[in-house]
């Protein structure tokens, strides 16, 4: 009988009929003898051809075979990507590559920006744009914002570079210093691939610098590939302008040539908006190279060195539908989107991400909520009200934000005011500046958790009409499964594995217990309000809890995964984070109780937490 | 110094310098009187006049002033959603609305399709294809298949028809009669606009013809806004045509005048596949109208149909960008999207729910894991393992499904031999078969919570590698908060007022503790569930719990509130679904113990559980 059991499945009929076994239904004997499961294949006994599923994996939330961690592991290529950039010059493709790299990133997929123009000034030994102390290595050359950052001994940027990291221990400054951050950002302009003082390096029409050009190109993607299939990434982001259909070609034949089971999918950004090229020209007029020009003659340059590109510029179209390659076009950075033939939950993922993108200034601030009864009692968790200490926060954030928005406002009119194009010396106004009608209607949302202690400290925004207060389930704090309601002490005694074994991965480890969760269950269920924070234009104050505030800067500030669970977050510390077309401006304040204010902490640097504490 | 502070926050530094209280930072006392919070408007002392800011609500998840409960609410008409469809007929424009209308319903906002083929029908007096028992009234007449349902005495459907509706305390039989839903789908197939014998009447040409249309679809948007803005609606769904630029702009010149902060969103289906044009046109082919025709003249009548629309018909496109009127483009039901200008959380939730739709055939099959030890003690929640018998049905389960996997696998390949266009009498070919080689690839996912007894259940797919098998924590149970391992009678007995309570509103109550859940919050963690099956073209078997079990099936059922929370869903059930053009194909089979595997119970509806039960 057993053997018959064994038999594949189309044969069962003939196998119940062996053991017609009466009983009663309640007892917990089963009928007949269970075979405990066998490694087998029903389908054919021959060894499995077809490619397993490939469906979503989230870190932490999901578990297989496959991805035991819910990340895409080394050997599943089928899950990983080749993101495929295409654009011409000032069309935003930078801004586009940059923020989908640290949206990966953040979702816990190892991502990483392979950019041709810069390994292409190595090549014809042209100056790099980049801090002259730093000599990138070709291996694993990043754009020049992240170079200089790391020349500063910072941590390991998510986009790679841990050529250069420091071991753990380190603190965060030194990296977000503002004077070398601000000559990065002048470098990064001239980021494009390609970028040259001469024109004519670019006229299509030149056929030794077009063969260099290519091979470049390529030899770029080989580092790409080495990395997807070699060296633990999981999505490899090739940075060109990959402007035409021959071009795009050799991209997939080169890819399926290494390994056809590969994703390969294109981002194109078109601009057909004029404010929208103007201002993004003025953002790369306000770089280093044309800082002592004349600008109407900068402009009329940098325009011919665009037109050398337009002239045989091909978007994607007809030739790529023919063939069901999987693409995305972004037309003026979101206004309208095309989706072509998406496959995998990572393109998927990246279109919903994509097409939440707006370019309107605002400010987005983060602070826990005020002090609570537990707090003071140190105790995890928990439902408690605030003390009157922690009343009296709320009540000083109100006045403050209350402030620094009519400042923030009564700045942008100025910019505004004094906006011309092209710029002249000295004019740094924002590039995509929302009108004065927009600006007076920008609302300010004021989120928090469900949790009495976030909920609280918004009262004082909730009595105030000009503010929109809204509770959210999912700002919560992390649950403590069945710790909750004790102290750090209580449990490194009682439960001092426990206690060990969080200590030594902060990020992965999960509370045990019912409702337990870990970081990576609070970045998932973050996700969300991470993508209606990018969609919608108004002002946003979160007030958090630890483990949120932790996971939404390391979304804005791009911080890697030591850095989200050990970031230095205190109660009455508020930031202030504000997108700009090149990062972000970070300010740091705090809270001043004597005087019911915030001070600023000029060149605040997120910091590491104590050792030891939590 | 009261009446100082309480002047508007932009002057607040002169406040601070009054009290300069010198005091210890760890007293709890603070420096000076916390005044409560008074209603006011910081920002100009005047009755605020901005718009609210519309951010993302989540019932359940979320919670404002606005929206308490995270639904979009009455008076929150800039939230709500004005959708106009677009299309030629034989496009999708049925299958997209249908499918749409359920999700949402599913995600607890109240929408409703609103048909103006149908209220054509009776202006002119035509015989409405409907079963003949039917008189449908005007003011909520829905395509003919809810028609039939509501004429069963079945429960409202999600699509309103509330007119209908029975006392709560009835059961759920009748409503999926098998007999009446197949006269019902043949109904369906004409449920575009102005379907009609004649193809004159059509004729862009005609004008009285013309004339008549426009009163009845104006007439029909009415009846939309109507139940938008007096009805408790937050989504409308105009089903027409509306294939040329002057009717869309009367739309909304239409929608503009009644209520000016409304969204409107344009949804357009267009066909360039010829294969997905044969397909849907067989669809149409199979319904009455051409029952005893020749099928060739049937095709040739269609097709001349269709084509007194085309020349007149207008994409969307230049003439709405101008206006940035909010639309999405499916092309080829998914192959290919379009997005422009999408403006509010509903739009952009529509835009990723549309993006992950296809056609291909396969099967999901729903049931909760064996019988656990919990399960025989009656506990609830908690993470026991699986009995003996669980074991056993771990067991069963797997060579059922895999013997009714090849059922189908033989059975979808034997109709593809078959097909035949235009079909011969008696073809019910499936539309949008897949190929061969397709169907021979497609995988089968199984997928389980991260709970012990949902894990075993599976164990047996696990050893098979035919089967992929991946855990997920969005599966997992409802938690139960501080009542996680206590039976229903003990909470009764012990907490008898939050007894009460559930029983009173299971949908929307939420178990206390910190952790504890409710039903709303398992649909909100099932969301990316829904996309993900919807997208993939793999079959699934979902091995979940009470709870989860419930919300998929009320998704993919198209079932009302009351009836998720009180489906009647034991151990030892395993339903099948199968997604078809007009619908879906329902089987419900039961576990025999005895001989291990699983019986059909023919003609099965879904039960309402016994009054008293969980």
């Amino acid at each position: 009988m057993a053997s018959v059991m064994r038999a594949t499945s189309g044969s069962a009929t003939h196998d119940l009929t062996e053991t017609p076994n009466a009983r009663s239904v309640n007892s917990t004997a089963p009928s007949s003898p269970r075979i405990p499961p066998l490694r087998q294949n029903s389908g054919t006994q021959t060894p499995r051809v077809r490619p397993h599923a490939t469906t979503l994996n989230i870190p932490g939330m999901t578990r297989s075979k496959v991805s035991p961690d819910g990340r895409i592991p080394q050997r599943d290529v089928a899950a990983k990507l080749v993101i495929v950039m295409v654009g011409l010059p000032a069309r935003g493709k930078s801004y586009i590559t940059k923020k989908l790299q640290r949206y990966l990133s953040w979702q816990q997929h190892e991502s990483r920006i392979f950019n041709v123009g810069n390994r292409r000034r190595i090549a014809t030994g042209r100056k790099a744009s980049v801090h002259p102390k730093l000599a990138p290595e070709p291996a694993c050359l990043d754009p020049p914002v992240e170079a200089a950052a790391i020349l500063l001994n910072g941590l390991p940027r998510s986009n790679g570079s841990s050529a250069f990291a420091e071991p753990p221990g380190f603190d965060l400054n030194g990296r977000f210093d503002r004077e070398e951050k601000r000559k990065a950002q002048e470098a990064e302009v001239h980021e494009e691939e390609e970028e040259d003082q001469s024109a004519q390096f670019f006229d299509p029409k030149n056929e030794k610098a077009a063969a260099m050009r290519e091979q470049v190109a390529m030899d770029t993607l080989d580092e790409l590939l080495d990395y997807l299939l070699d060296g633990g990434g999981s999505v490899g982001i090739l940075d060109a302008t990959n402007s035409t259909i021959a071009r795009r070609q050799r991209i997939v034949d080169r890819v399926k040539e290494r390994e056809p089971k590969l994703g390969i999918l294109f981002i194109e950004s078109i601009c057909t908006d004029e404010t929208l090229l103007e201002a993004n020209m003025r953002l790369k007029l306000s770089g280093p190279d044309y800082r002592d020009k004349d600008p109407v003659k900068s402009l009329a340059d940098f325009k011919a060195r665009v037109e050398a590109y337009a002239s045989a510029y091909e978007e994607l179209g007809e030739y790529e539908e023919k063939r069901d390659f999987q693409y995305i076009q972004m037309i003026d950075v979101g206004r309208k989107l095309i989706q072509h033939r998406l496959t995998g939950f990572l393109s998927n993922g990246i279109a919903t991400y994509l097409g939440s993108f707006n370019l309107s200034p605002r400010q987005i601030w983060i602070t826990r909520h005020g002090q609570s009864v537990d707090n003071e009692l140190g105790n995890l968790g928990g439902n408690s009200p605030l003390t009157e200490r922690g009343h009296c926060y709320g009540q000083a954030l109100h006045r403050f934000i209350t402030m620094k928005r009519q400042e923030w406002l009564i700045e942008q009119k100025n910019k505004l005011a004094q906006a011309s194009f092209p710029p002249v010396p000295g004019d740094n106004t924002p590039p995509y500046p929302d009108s004065n009608r927009e600006l007076d209607e920008k609302n300010f949302c004021v989120w928090t958790s469900m949790l009495r202690r976030s909920v609280e400290t918004a009262e004082y925004f909730d009595a105030d009409d000009d503010y929109d207060v809204k509770n959210w389930e999912m700002l919560n704090e992390l649950n403590t499964g069945q710790f909750e309601g004790m102290t750090y002490a209580e449990i490194a005694k009682k439960y001092p594995q426990e206690y060990k074994k969080r200590a030594a991965d902060k990020l992965n480890y999960i509370y045990p217990g019912v409702g337990g969760e870990g970081y990576l269950q609070v970045i998932s269920r973050l996700r969300d309000m991470v993508r209606e924070i990018e969609r919608i234009t108004d002002h946003v104050l979160i007030v958090g809890h630890r483990s949120v505030c932790r996971v939404l800067m390391a979304y804005f500030m791009d911080l890697t995964r030591e850095d989200i669970t050990d970031m230095d977050v205190p109660l009455g510390m508020l930031y202030a984070i504000e997108p700009k077309p090149y990062g972000i401006a970070f300010h740091a304040y705090r809270y001043n109780e004597e005087l019911s204010t915030f001070d600023e902490l000029p060149n605040y640097k997120p910091q590491k937490a104590a050792r030891g504490s939590v």
